[in-house]
C-alpha cells in the first residue's frame, strides 16, 4: 500500500462484469483492497463467493479475505440469478482452478464494519451487487456512515431506461428495500447508473485484445466476455457488452472522473407497483445546470469526460502482463 | 371545413399553455375543432371552461361549444390547480371580455362520445389536461377506442425528469388512474411527454412578437406569456417558456413531425410510492434502435425534427392577423 492508495471494501456478486471490476482494483494503482463480500444478484452468494476466490488465486492475491453476505434479499426471496446474461457459473463458464483459500469466518456485513473501524475514515466502499450486505452493515454499526471514507454504488437508472424492468436496474430492483436504507443513510452516495455504465461499451476488438493477452486473468476475462458479448447482441444489435461494473470502481478509484454529476435528492422506489426498484432521482435541476440542491447526499453520474473501454483494457493488459504473467500461468496449469 | 381537415375534440384545463393550444388548433388549416371539454387540472373545470368560452369569443370561434368536465380525478379531490404557473384566473391575469356563449348541457365526456358517432373514424381526440373526461368517455361508450381516429396526448415524461414530482408530468399525475384506463384502452395512443415539450422553448423575441401583433388573440396570448415565463425563469434560469400544449395540438395536426418515436409499451404508476403518476414507458429498445414490439400502441414522442417555437408564432400571427384583427378589436372593445 502505497502512501497514495486508498482501502476498499469490494461487495459483489461475481459475474462477468464483477470480474472484470475485481481485476481493474486489482490493478488499480490507488486502490488496496483489503476486503471481499458477496451478496447473490448476479448468481447466489455461495457462487459469488466461490468466483471471487478463483478469481483472486488466478490473480495471485490470495490474501485478501472474501465473507460470505446475505442469500436472500432483506424482503422476499433470491431469484435465482441471471445466467441468460452470465452462465450458469456466473463467469460465463469459464472454469478457473478451485482456489485453496476458504472463505472468512465472519458475514459480509461484519466484515465491512470490522474494516470501517479497523480503516477510520478512510476506507472506500463499493458495492457492485444488490445492497442487502451494506444495508445489515448499516443495522450492525449504525455509526457506519461516519467511519467510510464514501461509498460508489453501481446501480439504478436516472433518466435511463431500466433493464430489469423498464425504470428498474437490476441491482436496486433485486434489493430495494435495501438500497432505500443505503441512500437514506447519513453519508454521500456515488450512484453509478445505466445512464453512463450503457455508454461504457467493450467492443470486439477490446475483447481481441484481452484474449490475447500473455496473461491469464486478461485471457479468462476475454473468454468470459464471450458469454457477456452474446447476451449484449440483444440489447445493441452487435457482440459488445455494456461496462457497469467496472466503471462504477474506475470511479470510485478517481481514475475516470464525470462530465456530468449532479447531488441529489434520491430515493427508491419500494412499492409493490410498476416503479418498484426504481432508483427515483430528483433531476428537475437539468434546466438550469443542476443547481446546488440543500440537504442532498447522492451524486449522481450523468456522463463521463472520456471514453471508459481503452482505459479499462490498457490498465488490466498493463499491470496483469506485468506482474502475474508468470504466476497465473502456474496457477492454471495447478 | 375543407375535404383535407379533421375533426378535433379537444379537452383542456385552461391554462396558459392551453390558451395557446386552443389558439393554435383554430389557426391550423387542418383541423376543424368540433367541441372542447373541459377539466379539472392548471385551474378548475369551471374556470378552465370559463376562459376556453371568453378566448373562443375573443377570436370570434363562438360557434364551438364547450362542455363542462370532471371537476374531481377519479381518485382523489381536485387539488385547487396551479396557480403559482398560470395565475388565479389560469391565464396569467389577463382580463378576458365574458363570453355571452354558454357551456353545452352535456358534460364533457358525453360530447366526446356524441362527436365520436357523429365523426364515426375520423374525429382525432386531444387530450392536453388530465384524461379524467376520457377515462369517464371510455365507461360511457366501450367501442369509443374503434370509433375515434386518433388520440393525442399531452402528459407524462419518459427519460425526462418529471415536473410536480422527479418523475411524474402533472397531467398524469393529476389522475392517474385515468390515465392508466386511457393508456390501457383498445386504440393507438401518441404521448407527448416532457421529453419534447420542455425543449420546445419559447423566448422573449416569440413572445415580444405575438405582444406586438395587431391581433388581440396573439396580443392576450403574449400578456399571458409574460406570467408564465416568470414561473419558467425558475426552471430554465431565464424569462422562457415550454410549449406543452400547443407542441401536442401540432403533432395532432400533422404539422410538426416527430424524429423520434418509437411505440411502445406504456403504464401509468398508480401506486401511492414515490413513482406516483409515473408514465412508464418501456423503451429498453433505445440501444438498438427501438425494434418493433409487438402489441405495443403508445407512440411516445422523444425528438423533433425541427424546432417547434417558430411554427407556432407564425401560424398564429399568420392566421389571427389576417382573420381577426377588426373582430377582436371589436370584441375586446365590447
Amino acid at each position: 500500500m502505497t502512501t497514495t492508495s486508498h482501502p476498499f471494501y469490494l461487495d459483489c456478486d461475481t459475474g462477468i462484469d464483477d470480474a472484470l471490476a475485481l481485476a481493474y482494483l486489482l490493478a488499480a494503482p490507488t486502490a488496496d483492497v483489503v476486503g471481499i463480500g458477496s451478496v447473490s444478484g448476479n448468481v447466489s452468494a455461495a457462487v459469488g463467493a466461490r468466483n471471487t476466490l478463483d478469481l483472486l488465486q488466478l490473480a495471485g492475491h490470495t490474501h485478501i479475505p472474501v465473507a460470505l453476505g446475505a442469500h436472500h434479499p432483506l424482503a422476499g426471496q433470491f431469484g435465482g440469478g441471471a445466467p441468460w446474461v452470465h452462465g450458469d457459473n456466473g463467469i460465463g463458464g469459464v472454469q478457473l482452478t478451485t482456489a485453496s483459500a476458504g472463505l472468512a469466518s465472519e458475514s459480509a456485513a461484519e466484515m465491512l464494519v470490522r474494516l470501517a473501524h479497523a480503516y477510520p475514515g478512510t476506507l472506500r466502499v463499493l458495492a457492485i451487487g444488490p445492497l442487502t450486505n451494506i444495508a445489515e452493515a448499516l443495522r450492525l454499526e449504525p455509526d457506519l456512515p461516519a467511519l467510510v471514507d464514501s461509498v460508489t454504488i453501481m446501480g439504478g437508472a436516472a433518466l435511463a431506461p431500466g433493464n430489469i424492468s423498464p425504470v428498474a436496474e437490476a441491482n436496486i430492483h433485486n434489493d430495494p428495500e435495501a438500497a432505500a436504507l443505503v441512500l437514506a443513510a447519513g453519508w454521500d452516495v456515488m450512484l453509478v447508473p445505466l445512464d453512463v455504465t450503457m455508454a461504457s461499451v467493450l467492443e470486439e476488438p477490446h475483447r481481441q485484445a484481452l484474449l490475447a493477452s500473455s496473461a491469464p486473468v486478461p485471457q479468462a476475462l476475454g473468454e468470459m466476455l464471450g458469454y457477456y458479448f452474446r447476451f449484449y447482441e440483444g440489447i445493441f444489435g452487435r457482440p459488445c457488452s455494456a461496462m457497469h461494473d467496472p466503471l462504477a470502481a474506475a470511479l470510485a478509484v478517481g481514475a475516470v472522473q464525470a462530465a456530468v454529476a449532479p447531488v441529489v435528492r434520491a430515493a427508491v422506489d419500494t412499492s409493490d407497483g410498476p416503479g418498484r426498484g426504481q432508483t427515483v432521482c430528483d433531476l428537475r435541476g437539468l434546466y438550469a445546470g443542476y443547481p446546488p440542491v440543500k440537504g442532498a447526499r447522492c451524486r449522481v453520474v450523468l456522463a463521463l469526460e472520456e471514453d471508459f473501454a481503452p482505459h479499462l483494457v490498457e490498465t488490466l493488459l498493463g499491470f496483469f502482463e506485468g506482474t502475474t504473467a508468470g504466476l497465473a500461468s502456474a496457477g492454471s496449469a495447478a
